[in-house]
C-alpha cells in the first residue's frame, strides 16, 4: 500500500491553517503546538467514539483532555446538543485558552466550530474529519452553525480552525453511501474550477471506489485545494465562494421537500448539479455531451440523477425561492459557462428555468 | 437648555463606526445610510418598548421596520430568549442584508449584538442604548453574548455595530438606581487612564445627579472617548482592554453572592473598585487619601461602599477563583498604580488581598 502525505496551506493572513493529508496518521501525529493552552475538549459522536475516539487522544501528549459525545445526526444539529459542549466546558472548568477538536463529520465539525467561535466569545479549534464530505468540504473555510427549526444552518460564525487532520483511512468505517455523497462535492470542484481533475477523477473513479489509499489521498489533496483556493479568495462569501454553491439551491429544495431524512446532502446536490448543467445547457453554456458527462460519472459513484418521486416544479420553485442566496428577491443560481468555470448569476430567462424543472420532474423517458 | 452634539469614532480599521452622542436625537436621525439594506429589526424589552419603540423607527425612514420585543431582565439573558430574535427574522424572511437595532439597556445590546453576530454568520446591528450603563460601556466596542447557567457571559462574540446612537435624554426614564449604576462605569475610566476626568467628575456631580443636559453628554462623550481607545487598541482583550475590568473580579464574586438578584452590576464594581484601590493602597501604589476621595465620589453618586452583609473572606476568595479573568491559575487583578493608571497583574502578595478582604468584610467602625 502506498503511503501518500500531503499537506496544504489555507492562506488567510494571520489566520493561515495547515490542512495534513495523509494515510495512518489517525492518532499519530503531535498536534500539540496547534493547541492554545494545556487542556483539550473532544468532541464527536455516538457512532465515531467507539471507532476513533481513544485513538484521537494520540494527538494532544501532555494534554488534559476531555470529551463529550454527543448523538449522530443532521436532527441533533440544533442549540440543545450545541449546549452540551458548553456544558462539559463549564463543568471541566476550561478557561479560554481551551482547544476543541472535532472529531467526525460535517454536523460535529459544524457544531464543534461554532461552540469554538462562542464560548467565551472564541477560542482554538482542531478539524479532524471522519468523513469524506467533511474532509473534502466542511472542514475546510471556517463555515461553521447549527441549524434552527425555520432554515439550515442560519445560525453560526465564520471561525477559521488552526489546523485540519485528513486521515483517508477513516474512510473504510464510511457507509458507502455517505462515500458517494462526499463524492458529489469532490466531482463538484472538477465542475466549477478544474476540468483536469474532472477528467482525472473519470480515469480513477474505480480506484477510488475501491478506496485506494494514494489515488483517495490524490482526489482529497485536489478538492482541499481548491477548496483552500476559493476560501482564500473569499473567507466571507461576497464572490467567487459562492460558486461552491452549485446545485446547492435544487439541493436544498430537494431536501427540505424530503424533510432531511432520506436524502444525504451529497445526494441532493448530485442532482441539483445536474440540474444546473441542464439549464446551463438550455442557455447555449454547455453543450449536449457535458451533461451527459456529468450523469454518467455521478452513476458511476453511485449517486441519484432524478429528483425524488412526486417533487413537482411547483416544489422546487416555492423552496427555491426561500433559499438564503437569493438576497434580492430575483432567484440567484450557479450556474457552468462551461465545465471547470461556474458563474453565480441572476441573469436567465425564467422559462428555462421551467424547461429544467419540467425535464427532470417528468422524464419522458 | 443647551444643545449638546458630540461624535466620535472607534477607530478599527474597515470596522470603524461612529458614536453620535446628542440630546433629543432619540428617533430623528437617519441612520439609513449604517443599514445594509432596506429591512430592519429593533429589539428592544417590554420596559424600553412603550417609551421609545414608535419613536426609534424614525430612525429608518424607507426601510420596512419588524420589532421583536422581549422581557426585561438580566435573567432573560439566556439562549431561550435570544431564540425569539431568530424566530422573528425568520418568520420576516429576513436575509442576510438586514439589519438589527438594539433598543435598551446592556442586556438587550448584548442579545442583539450576538444575535447580529450569529445570524446567517453574521449580519449588521445598531445600539441605540437608553441606560446609562449601555451608553457609556457596552454598546460600545463589539462584545456581545448570552449567559450560560453555569457562568455570566460565557457565550458570545466580538462583533462590531455600524454606528451607536446615544440620546442621554433618554436618561430621564431610567430608574434612580440604575443611574448610578452606570456612574460606576464612568468613575471607572477616570481611574484607570484619566484622573483630570474623576476631577472634573467630582466638580459636576451635582450636575449630573440633577441629569443636567450639556454636563451628562459631556460625561457621555469622555466615557466613549476612553472605552474607544481602549478598544482601538486592543479590540479582543489580550491587554490593556483588561484594564477595563478595575473593580469586577470582586464585583462579580457579589453578584454572584447575592444571585444576579439583589445587586446591580454597577453597585457590585462600584464596591469592587473601592476594593481594588484598598489593595492598592496596600502595595504602596496609591495613598489614603485616594482611597477616601473614591469613597466620597461613590457615596455622592449614591453608590454603595461596603460588600454584602454575611458575605465573608472566604465568599469571596472562592467566587473570584473561578473568574474568567484568571487563566493561569494564578488569580490575576486590575489594580491602580495611581489614580488614571491601571494595571493588570497576579503579582502581589496574597496576605494584602486578605487583609482588603478582612477589612470590607469585618470593618472596624
Amino acid at each position: 500500500m502506498h503511503k501518500a502525505a500531503h499537506e496544504l496551506t489555507v492562506q488567510l493572513g494571520d489566520r493561515s491553517y495547515p490542512i495534513f493529508i495523509s494515510e495512518g496518521s489517525l492518532g499519530h501525529q503531535d498536534l500539540s503546538a496547534y493547541c492554545a493552552g494545556d487542556r483539550v475538549l473532544i468532541v464527536t459522536n455516538e457512532t465515531v467514539a467507539p471507532l476513533y475516539l481513544e485513538t484521537a487522544k494520540g494527538h494532544f501528549p501532555g494534554k488534559r483532555v476531555d470529551t463529550a459525545v454527543l448523538p449522530d445526526g443532521e436532527r441533533y444539529k440544533n442549540w440543545e446538543v450545541l449546549n452540551r459542549i458548553f456544558d462539559a466546558l463549564l463543568e471541566h472548568q476550561h478557561s479560554r485558552r481551551t482547544t476543541l477538536v472535532a472529531l467526525g463529520g460535517g454536523v460535529i465539525g459544524d457544531m464543534t466550530g461554532f461552540a469554538a467561535a462562542a464560548y467565551q466569545r472564541g477560542v482554538a479549534f482542531i478539524q479532524i474529519p471522519t468523513s469524506l464530505l467533511a474532509q473534502v468540504d466542511s472542514s475546510v473555510g471556517g463555515k461553521t452553525g447549527i441549524n434552527h427549526p425555520l432554515g439550515k444552518n442560519m445560525i453560526g460564525a465564520f471561525h477559521q480552525p488552526e489546523a485540519v487532520l485528513i486521515d483517508p483511512a477513516s474512510l473504510g468505517t464510511l457507509p458507502p453511501n455517505q462515500f458517494s455523497a462526499g463524492m458529489a462535492e469532490v466531482i463538484k470542484y472538477g465542475l466549477i474550477r478544474d476540468e483536469p481533475f474532472l477528467a482525472w477523477l473519470e480515469e480513477h473513479v474505480d480506484e477510488l471506489m475501491a478506496l485506494q489509499a494514494d489515488v483517495l489521498a490524490e482526489a482529497i489533496r485536489r478538492s482541499c485545494e481548491c477548496k483552500a483556493a476559493v476560501v482564500a479568495a473569499d473567507e466571507r462569501e461576497s464572490g467567487v465562494r459562492a460558486t461552491l454553491n452549485l446545485g446547492h439551491t435544487f439541493g436544498h429544495a430537494i431536501e427540505t421537500h424530503t424533510g432531511y431524512s432520506e436524502w444525504l446532502h451529497g445526494e441532493a446536490v448530485a442532482v441539483g448539479m445536474l440540474m444546473a448543467a441542464d439549464l446551463s445547457e438550455r442557455l447555449g453554456w454547455l453543450n449536449y455531451n457535458d451533461s451527459v458527462r456529468l450523469r454518467q460519472l455521478l452513476l458511476r459513484v453511485r449517486l441519484p440523477v432524478t429528483p425524488p418521486e412526486g417533487m413537482t416544479p411547483v416544489h422546487f420553485k416555492a423552496l427555491m425561492a426561500v433559499d438564503k442566496k437569493n438576497v434580492t428577491g430575483k432567484l440567484r443560481l450557479v450556474l457552468l459557462r462551461s465545465i471547470g468555470e461556474a458563474v453565480v448569476t441572476e441573469d436567465f430567462d425564467p422559462a428555462l428555468l421551467d424547461a429544467t424543472l419540467d425535464h427532470f420532474c417528468y422524464p419522458l423517458d
